[in-house]
């Protein structure tokens, strides 16, 4: 029961700073939309700067723990990263203004909070960046600066929360296809080795579309 | 000196919006910091978003200038793409928090300003796009979704505010250049290439470095 109201009053909160903004939206405020007075509901908050930390802090959890996962499938690396670009625009997609949230409103925490969430941040570019090297190991990817490829990958995806529109030209799915024929197959036609593979040029995009 | 004056309070109010963020920022602080009442102040701004607005809407124009100078020089376009990017690059390594200012608070806009500045961003994103678009004209490039190919490059680049330190193992030259390296080049080693050109690996590189 009481975890179960603090899971309402979390969820208020989201759709509160959804809605009007952080800054704009009063303790008050949330303790409206759950029914209770101010004085109870800091029984289930310390402050609004905790509830957004917590709201923050759980939606990078959600995607550390979505590509802990797909790191861990007996797939080939290159394969995983690819799946991991799919999962990862999908769940903006699924979320563009709570991600949005996360993005916009890490400033406003407390320097030892942004502490935290930087560093859960940094360790879900690790996982990137080991996806990576396993798999120039695995000899599907050339040698590459592993670190600033993952956060160029990582900047590409996250970047899509202030773009995206459900009404769009291209799906989620199409999307990630898009970005991992870039980041895969780069955008160079290197014609000296096309020219020496007649019939065989690169037009149709190395992906790893199935 | 009325211009001058202005100048004085923008600079202020960016001064200020870096240090305490936007929304701990007071019309009292910006007025208190140019030396004038806050009566005063409201000779020269509006309103404290007004202000914000003016602020993004200059970094932005700024941006986009810098980009159409180089889009307009007599080079192969992939060379005017690296350019940029490494520009781009340069820019926000140089201001970092005034750059987080700009992709942090457009939120705190009116829906109308706001509106401005997502236009402002779209004009430069289709500048890139164009220049990807040249590049696969001119056969540098393979067909790509050019759209797509900018906001991958423009999310890579946008994204760095959020982890360059000055003090890190790249300089921002380096870091355009390993950009520029995964989104050219790909990531892929693409062994059925390579193994038809012995003695000829792409190992090096594909790069635009000079």
């Amino acid at each position: 029961m009481h975890e179960t109201r603090k899971e309402q009053v979390l969820e208020a909160a989201v759709h509160l700073f959804r809605a009007k903004g952080y800054h704009a939206t009063s303790v008050q405020d949330i303790a409206d939309a759950v029914g209770l007075r101010k004085g109870s509901l800091y029984h289930y908050i310390r402050s609004k700067e905790e509830l957004l930390f917590e709201i923050i802090h759980s939606t990078i959890q959600t995607y550390i723990h979505r590509l802990e996962s797909i790191a861990a499938r007996p797939e080939p690396a290159s394969a995983r990263l690819a799946a991991a670009i799919e999962a990862h625009i999908k769940a903006v997609a699924q979320d563009t203004e709570g991600f949005a949230i996360f993005i916009g409103e890490t400033r406003a925490l407390e320097p030892e909070q942004r502490q935290r969430i930087e560093e859960a941040s940094s360790q879900y570019g690790h996982l990137l960046e080991r996806l990576i090297e396993e798999a120039s190991l695995e000899g599907a990817f050339r040698p590459a600066d592993s670190a600033m490829a993952a956060l160029a990958i990582l900047g590409a995806c996250n970047w899509m929360h202030r773009w995206y529109d459900p009404q769009g030209r291209l799906s989620p799915k199409e999307i990630a296809a898009a970005f991992t024929e870039v980041f895969f197959g780069g955008l160079l036609q290197q014609p000296q080795i096309q020219a020496s593979l007649p019939g065989k040029g690169r037009t149709g995009g190395v992906t790893t579309r199935r």
